[in-house]
């Protein structure tokens, strides 16, 4: 269990009682005017789920500096403490991604530390953009699409082991994302490099398990400043198509060019069958990894107006999980509204009305067209996904709670005060 | 023959000469230090062609307005004999591409206009972005992919009778490129405006003589303001693959994203074997038209690094044409530097030491690459391209012939003035 | 008074009416709880109003085409006739503001047709962007900072006929946008060329009445499409300083690069006294001009969420209209839309608890600021601004009793179908 | 003296002899008929300097992570040695610009370093951005513009102590960049923030000695990635304007939006008297820090085309030094090739014909001016700079003389292998 006092948030809850149940009594009367009924989306918002990456507990940095905040996790098992307490107060985050090496540990720790704490496992992440203490050889100038065939072996080597210790504790996907790429004009040959992620990426892709997935994610750029190997959907789609049928691509919503239409790839992936989910933050300039729905709701609201839409589509289930970087706040606040504004969207979404949209549409009705999902997105979901809450004994005000826990003070004083990193770059 | 007096040239050339060969020996000299036979680049740019579109000797306009120069072409044969201007000069531009319906004419009189100044036909352009007087069904909406039945017929028909005059006049391939999209997130329901397109596409597509080629074009946006049905590669990679194997993909310099690295979608498409060929120009904030290599040439450059790199790949073999808008010059002064712009890149990408760069690449080492790069495009090869023109009979000097010639003012005299036509928007 | 029959407005209010009224009482108790006093916020709204671009009445277009809609108006009196359904169903815009010479016409009869329909003007604006027939001097190669001086004095002339115009129709302010530019490196000098334009902008200053303002505003690029006089704030911020008091700086809010933080150059204008008033719309890509709040309506809220937060400044009194161009919808109905989302988005920010606000800035609580704004901005009020129409004789929901009234097809009957232009560029 | 054996640079510089003296004359002669003297020309590049960032010769990182290269220097005596040995073999980089506290040291240890190795110090920078161990007050929430008034001071203070160190050490500036902003809307208070941060600089300000003077550097984001206190010129500009005559803004390369037209900028900043100087590197996405002019060369050159539009305006003097991120590379090649990138730029632009231009640009003749741009820019003036390089007793050919010195296998010996640190952030 989260080392969240229940006697918390049934304060907090009972505190927020009646204000909650007018709200959600109007909502009510409102949608069931507009033909939705409440507790059917109510419904739909409580089953839904979006996964932890491990290392989002943590507070995040840039390439200047990282500031380091009270009781940082110094392990997985910290970590799946943090990322409890977000399950407990939201009960919408029930499994956690792992990152390897940082959370390598024995799979049967893992499994009972789990149990425990009430999560599972989603996919499994790799690392080759970092090198490790005791590493044979070098990923400065890539991993998976490196010239030399032994550092691309080491690669697909490391993978491999994702996916064993991934078996024994029940995750059923691998997530690979590289930042292979090149700095300057002229330091890669693109189509060799490409052939060589390709051939590193069959090998990791021949390992997986029947009933795994493969997402491979792709990025503009970032760490690499000139090209990167898998610069965007195109490119991703291509891989995908090349490997075979358990092979996806993974949308990170910071990882596109400006200005980019990213809701028309996500329909783009759904309609060509190869969209294996999202790694969910938003972003104003590059890869920020701020806070999901901070920087532009409507963004994500259209992103799940496709998945809604798709809904139903044989063999459409793609995977959600947060990806930020929480520089200035408590990580677990932020991964708890995040969470919620993620849950928000979805029930935007369910509150389009689908009908009147596809008439609009085929009728050329730009303006009712844009209205009707205006009308969806502005409508204030919160007392719906504050019951849904508060039904299942979490948190009808999750940050509310926490703070009232008093969780944070209690681990900073468990867990020694990180000191802060800093680069050496203006 | 061009109305352009044998003797202008001639004069032009004559007063060019020693410092020209002055200029040829020395790169000559050096070039051959570096083992490289200048002679052989010469043949290989004079080899070297690009497309002229037929719309390119207009002035151009923007939404807010047009500003016609004087000479402005009145149809297709006004505009082929500013082509052979041109091409006369040049010596770079053999073939005009053709827009219908603005070129609309008898087969016949194109093909004898055409053989009396030495031009061919490259690719039929459609035009579905348009309504022209008396047509039964209005492109507002869309047109390929319409959501009316008949308006994608409309638009579908209209292709076979590009490709039917294309047919009579020695064209092998058909470019479409539609504005289709939206302007409201919500207009259009992304997927199913994908599926009307695919299938006029086919329609389109099954119509194609055997030895045609079918080129779809990508854009990011505009006219269409929110979505477009075929906005970057990845999508148009997706038409082409699921039209077959005569469908190809069309790079227009300016319809990417902002900071996209257009020369890896140039390698992919190579990689993938669907390259079609280019639009050639230059932009500096979004489809800005502007004349090749006149805002970013290094970036050009890049784009023939590959081209060159994938000289000899079985069935490369992709189009070149220009496709700018004149706003402020003399439409055919910009499209001739231009003409000579593209011989530019190409003669330095030729420069490129390719079994050292590759040696640096498979060792990263990334300076020396990128200084294998750099040292072939800080080359002047401008006296082989000169040399080129002056060996084949065209000018040293194109520009400066055509000042001396007094074309323009001959035309002008000829052809009543234009008046320019403003939008209606700020 | 507007050709609208009272009685349809009645009809459809009393249809809305239980719904409002209980969806307006249901927002009131539960902002009573946050603290806000709904009828306040109302009351605000209700005095809100946002001018209306006389341009705006009329179907925009493209570089690429026009397609005009049934009932285009003909003239400016056409054009208020428009303005005046849209001030009547929404109630919330007062005044036009005219594009001279488009609008010319005796001031005797715009005054007399205001008066009719009940509506006033805002500021005029000039147009040297484009050659009008007869002009004796061409703008194609720029207007107020053009090299020759004459072109020059003809753009301040033109302007100082605005002004003129203005004063008898009670306008109190001059908007100076210019494409001024260039479209190669090198082609102007930019230090002389701004020089010129200081110059011009000075002697239209000097003429500028005592209680007029001065507005300039600023764009990225477009017509231009290398370098633009007035490209950014920064510039336009030099030219308001340099001109004097009475000289501000308008904001267009799709004038900006990518990425740009807008609601900040807001804040930095509002800081130095020079924040002059806005262009309202919305883009995804470039000056895509699309309908305020389509796109990223929270970046609308977080922009008036800056002029709630300055209201009470002294001097503070910026100028608001809309600016769009309406290419796929009737342009009366985008205008009575966009007029209410910035209504919705002054709303918003009214709701803003600013108290609470300023104390999570000051305690650094990053978290609980962001849900401080999100909370004002997701809150529906829909209701508030219903109510606000209602009350005022507007129509709860402008859309259903404009097609409900039938204007636009009574219109289409009186004015002739307007022929789609388009322009000769791919 | 730097520690590279003057046999290996003579063996070097002798190797190369012949060819560049005959590439030297055959360029003369083209220049001549130019009407250009390349001997002026090579007097002035000679003349050249660029400052070298103490913090450049160590290898750069990203967020993601650290792959440092053999021989990293150790502390601020190691990093002078580097830089010692970039200016002996490139003859360009007299001086070197220190960080603090990364390079705090006793000024007498400095002085005596420097003198022994013919270095000077350019301007001083201060580092607000990091933490430092010990420190009393942490800046993860901003540094000047903090809302904590101590934290502010300690900024303050740290400032005036770089004035301190640099006033003994000969420099003559002081360079401020802060990372000071937001990652949330509402996180802070834009006015607020802006006006804590005059009131520090300000401070920073009063204490500037009579002979110095202060840059300020904007940049659009990172590390805040939603808002930056000082996130452009127009930021900046009011800055320098507030503070007084002595203060002036710093232009780094890669600081701004996507597409925004830098030289711009530039001549924007020279007209109004505030260029204080630059930091050059190359980008393709946002702060990437990449080698000068290994990305868009013409871009360069254009920026190089202002500065010297500009030579002889009273007062005109601003700062050059580079400032790179060295992932890839060997630091002290790229730092070698990216000073002459630099002078390469500035050699072209001595080469335009400004009489030529000018008359150009009065005429509006845009195809001649960006010809006459072009004319230039296409140059190959590497054998100006080679010769002055190999007539000061510099180096021919830097890189090649560098690898022939051992120099790198040389430090790597005698300074300990860094590890690599990595961020703990997908």
């Amino acid at each position: 269990m989260a080392k969240i006092a229940e006697d918390v948030i049934a304060a907090e809850n009972a505190r927020a009682g009646a204000a909650l149940e007018a709200d959600y009594a109007a909502l009510g009367e409102q949608l069931a005017r507009r033909g939705v009924d409440i507790d059917a989306v109510k419904r739909k918002v409580a089953g839904y789920g979006v996964a932890i990456p491990s290392w989002g507990v943590g507070t995040g940095g840039t390439r200047f500096a990282r500031f380091p905040g009270p009781g940082e996790p110094r392990d997985i098992f910290d970590k799946l403490d943090d990322c409890a307490v977000i399950h407990r107060l939201t009960g919408a985050t029930p499994t956690v991604s792992l990152h390897i090496p940082w959370d390598m540990a024995p799979a049967e720790d893992l499994n009972s530390k789990a149990e425990e704490l009430g999560l599972g496992f989603d996919a499994m992440n790799s690392n080759t953009f970092q090198d490790q203490p005791g590493q044979a050889r070098s990923y400065k100038f890539g991993s998976l699409s490196h010239s030399d065939p032994a550092t691309r072996a080491q690669a697909v080597e490391h993978n491999l082991e994702c996916i064993a210790l991934g078996r024994e504790i029940g995750s059923k996907a691998l997530t690979v994302w590289v930042g292979d790429g090149s700095n300057f004009p002229g330091q890669a040959n693109f189509t060799r490099q490409f052939e060589r992620y390709l051939e590193a990426a069959k090998a990791i892709y021949a390992a997986l398990p029947g009933d795994w997935r493969l997402f491979t994610e792709h990025k503009m750029y970032e760490p690499a400043f000139y090209s990167t190997v898998v610069q965007d959907w195109g490119t991703n789609y291509l891989i995908a198509q090349e490997l075979g049928d358990k092979a996806f691509c993974l949308v990170d919503l910071g990882h596109h060019a400006p200005n980019v239409n990213i809701e028309m790839i996500v329909a783009r992936l759904i309609r060509f069958g190869k969209l294996g989910g999202f790694h969910f933050n938003d972003s104003k300039y590059g890869d920020d990894d701020l806070d999901t729905g901070s920087i532009d709701p409507y963004r994500l609201f259209l992103v799940f107006n496709e998945l809604v839409e798709a809904e139903g589509v044989p063999g459409f289930d793609p995977a959600h999980m947060l990806d930020q970087s929480h520089n200035v706040t408590d990580p677990i606040e932020s991964l708890m509204v995040s969470a919620m504004e993620v849950q928000r969207a979805y029930a935007q979404a369910l509150l389009v009305d689908r009908a009147a949209l596809a008439g609009f549409q085929d009728a050329n009705d730009a303006l009712m067209a844009s209205a009707t999902l205006k009308a969806a997105f502005r409508t204030d979901v919160e007392p719906i996904l504050a019951m849904a809450r508060r039904e299942k004994g979490a948190a009808a005000d999750p940050v509310a709670a926490y703070r009232a826990s008093g969780y944070r003070a209690r681990v900073a004083a468990e867990r020694p005060a990180a000191s802060g990193s800093g680069g050496g770059i203006v």
